[in-house]
């Protein structure tokens, strides 16, 4: 059977999403789509896979791998090489939709055990063969792209199981390649959950997660995976490193943190050890709130996080363009509540959601929700029930999967993201909402996901019809633009998407010469050979 | 005017504590005190300073670091030389109060500023001059010793400002030798807090914090002091590392925490930025326990902290033996209500006190202060109002006061402490208390003062007649029993205190071989001359 570019490109999801009406209406219009945009799928991505660079791994090198990990394990195939080829970022979905795999893997191979990895990185090590750890693929800074090409080492195929439940420290011991829903419903049969829901949950996995320093939507609650972490496992060409479960300690400073953020470029993480708490959605309490302004949201945001009383674990707002999108694509702006809403001052193209669920126990929650509910009265918010943040989780994962479609019809769109400090956070949303809007045509939403005592991340959202013919190139230019801008005004380069090959221009820069240096001197210890997702990440040689 | 070594062993405390009467005659019956013991000071220290050993600095190195520091800020007399000797560990007042400093530093060093840092580091990284950094001496780990001479850096003389604080961001950076009051004294008239608050907090910096990865009494509320840096600033041989202030950031793994416990050995801390919290004492709530067993202290408190519906900050348990021995000091046993208490079934000899307090929001202190009773109630905790913890807090610093006077009872005393999972912790407290009690005459108290969702520490404090004449040897015997029977039973090295010198022997075998080799790479790129507090110093090279 015919294998395609596009068999690839869905995100790893097999449904492919289509826009809804009403939002395909808006686009048309903003975007002036023309007939054959609606027709004609933009590069479709539809030949089928044929890599030219055949695997440069020896018949030697292959049978020795095939004895540490099993014939059935090691694939050279055309389709899987070109499967490990690539994550989802933007420019990669464009080179796969027409067909370009420069450097794929020489191979890709799913080590059955955590020893299968260890013989693994040995062997590559003594061989100078690049590793390249993969989870769920949902890297969207070219994390898991194959430069050099090497071993793709799958690890959700065998490393995902949890190894142990403990009930009495809340703790849970899990292999690496284990993915997000497969996770949490184990846990959750447990009667546990493990707390973090980035938006790739349904296609990343624990490892992924440790290895990318991802937050997920609860994090304002629960912290980012950094603060879940108590015990990581790891191999490397040095070694294992591993720590144990203390809850805390003063034993010099921590090694195994080194590995969170990694991705991939120390070594292999094999088995995560991380908090759990109890299940209990019984207990969330939801909230939903009306701004009349950014400036007024961001205000209210603050005051909630620094008045010591308990701390929400969704807490979100769109910023007014962000807001205009979700009011015209629910089809709330022809409703009554809508008039009303203008009537009290809640005006388009200024007024801005905000999103809150507290969770624990029953009374904790419905304390905190009490007030947080005054404290946005005092802001001048408006409550408008559960519902909208009931209605946004319940298709919080789905939003990733309009890229496909919107590529289709055409449409350059992304994600970018920083993390800022109060004090500085308004003005870089401004700067960057001006850097955008040189651009003709072009949907920006933003909105803040992640709130600490000291400030947020900011993520932007957006949706612009690509330069045809001219579309890396379009990207690329643009993308730099908006990092420079980010960075220029105090944004750090990424809050949890990471820095991969993407960012990692700005790394230098971003944290200066003595701590790339210092960066530099830790990968050499682990990786003498530079074996490990080699070439071009976080800034590193 | 005579300086003597008993100058300088007082924990930089002028006043001279004693001990109270009755808490005398306990002592006196326990260890069959006799009256020599009680009027004739053992090991006195009243000698005059004098120190074989000259500087080894040469003169024209003298002139060196004097231009760069100034005249008045470099001393090399034997008193100056003999106070930065040591630190607060038994054994070093033991040897202070025979007169023996067989290795003083070479000079004491005050930099005027954050340059003078910069210039000395490279001054001395030239030159293969060690460099100490000091802040309140009151390491109880070796960590301020100088085997090899060199330069004592005194950070408290000039670098001890708050340079600015943020009350938009909830922030302030502080220079590294402020001392604990005066840094908080600065903070609560702005109408602020630091909310770090060690038994060491009246004689120790916010750099000596950083450097030892402190925790303070409040720590279960607000974390430990990695829990509150924002960003550091740090002089190695290798250049300057500073953060910059965000929030949070994947921008690959964090550098700035390897400095976090680094005990002086990669450079020194010059400046540090930590969140900060609102300053509201008569919101917080207070309220004692006490309950019928360790175990089912132990196990409220574990309910607690994963009940999910906010957290105590000060949040203690004394163990039976800490119990009962802070029942007669505050002669409270002959009291009627204590007659109630055990013929409820609170025995001596079993019973356990439980401190708390709430911090924050006035009605959010309130919320969990209930929810803390209703789950102490459950756990038949009986409630015996907010007083013995408020009396608790009112001396928290003092009893580290007592060692001297305990010292000159010729009683050798001393605190080790732990971190460890809830599901090896009563193990573990049997285990240390079976081992101590092998000794005859002997007063061990344990408690747990920090408290996670996974886990505590447990923190030991023993008072025992020292064999006379071989005061060093009784005391180094007794304790490397003590911390080997704690990693035995799957204790950490050390909670808070740190590992410096006295520790560093069971460093390798407590985090592998493979993270020593990754921790002295990390030394040796930071500090390739090895200036850095070196020799001995957390199992490094």
């Amino acid at each position: 059977m015919k294998k395609t570019y596009r068999e690839i490109l869905k995100w790893g999801d097999k449904r492919e999403q289509k826009i809804d009406d009403i939002t395909l209406n808006i686009l048309k219009k903003i975007f002036s789509l023309s007939k054959q945009d609606l027709t004609e799928k933009h590069l479709l991505g539809d030949n089928e896979i044929k890599l030219e660079k055949k695997t440069s791994l020896s018949e030697v090198q292959i049978n020795d791998l095939k004895k540490i990990a099993g014939d059935e394990n090691i694939h050279t195939d055309d389709f899987s090489r070109a499967n490990f080829s690539y994550g989802k970022y933007y420019t990669e979905l464009l080179l796969l939709r027409k067909g370009l795999i420069a450097n794929p893997p020489d191979a890709v191979i799913a080590p059955k055990s955590h020893n299968d990895v260890v013989m693994l990185v040995n062997y590559c090590n003594e061989n100078m063969i690049p590793i390249i750890p993969v989870g769920g693929q949902s890297s969207v800074t070219k994390g898991v792209e194959t430069p050099k090409g090497g071993i793709a080492l799958d690890l959700t195929k065998h490393l995902n199981q949890v190894l142990e439940v403990n009930t009495i420290n809340m703790t849970v011991k899990v292999q690496a390649g284990m993915f997000g829903p497969a996770f949490e419903k184990y846990l959750n049969k447990l009667g546990y959950s493990c707390g973090h829901f980035p938006q790739s949950f349904e296609f990343s996995t624990v490892g992924g997660w440790v290895a990318a320093k991802g937050a997920g939507q609860a994090s304002t609650g629960y912290g980012r995976i950094d603060d879940m972490i108590v015990a990581l496992k790891i191999v490397t060409p040095e070694g294992i490193i591993e720590n144990k479960d203390y809850p805390s300690k003063a034993e010099a400073w921590d090694t195994y943190p080194l590995f969170i953020g990694s991705e991939g470029t120390l070594g292999v993480i094999t088995e995560i050890t991380m908090k759990i708490r109890k299940l209990r959605p019984e207990n969330t309490q939801y909230a939903s709130f009306i701004f009349k302004s950014f400036e007024n949201a961001v205000y209210a945001m603050r005051k909630i996080m620094q008045a010591d009383f308990g701390k929400p674990h969704l807490f979100r707002i769109s910023d007014p363009e962000e807001t205009d999108i979700a009011f015209k694509t629910k089809g709330f702006e022809e409703k009554f509540s809508n008039k009303v809403l203008k009537a009290l001052g809640y005006l388009p193209g200024k007024r801005c959601l905000m999103f809150v669920s507290v969770e624990g126990d029953t009374r904790y929650t419905k304390f905190v929700k009490r007030q947080i509910k005054k404290t946005a009265k005092k802001c001048k918010g408006f409550y408008i029930g559960s519902g909208p943040t009931k209605n946004w989780l319940e298709q919080r994962y789905s939003s990733a999967y309009m890229r496909e479609p919107l590529m289709d019809l055409g449409v350059m769109t992304d994600t970018v993201e920083t993390a800022v400090t109060w004090d500085n956070l308004i003005t870089l949303w401004k700067s960057v909402r001006a850097y955008v809007k040189q651009r003709n045509k072009t949907v920006f939403m933003s909105h803040i996901s992640h709130v600490y005592s000291n400030g947020a991340n900011l993520y932007f959202t957006f949706l612009s019809p690509t330069e045809k013919r001219n579309e890396e190139n379009d990207y690329t230019q643009f993308h730099k633009g908006l990092i420079d801008t980010i960075y220029n005004n105090k944004g750090s380069l990424s809050h949890h998407h990471g820095i991969g090959r993407v960012l990692a221009p700005w790394m230098e820069a971003a944290v200066s010469r003595e701590v790339i240096s210092a960066m530099q001197a830790i990968k050499n210890h682990f990786d003498p050979n530079g074996i490990m997702n080699p070439s071009g990440m976080l800034g590193l040689k």
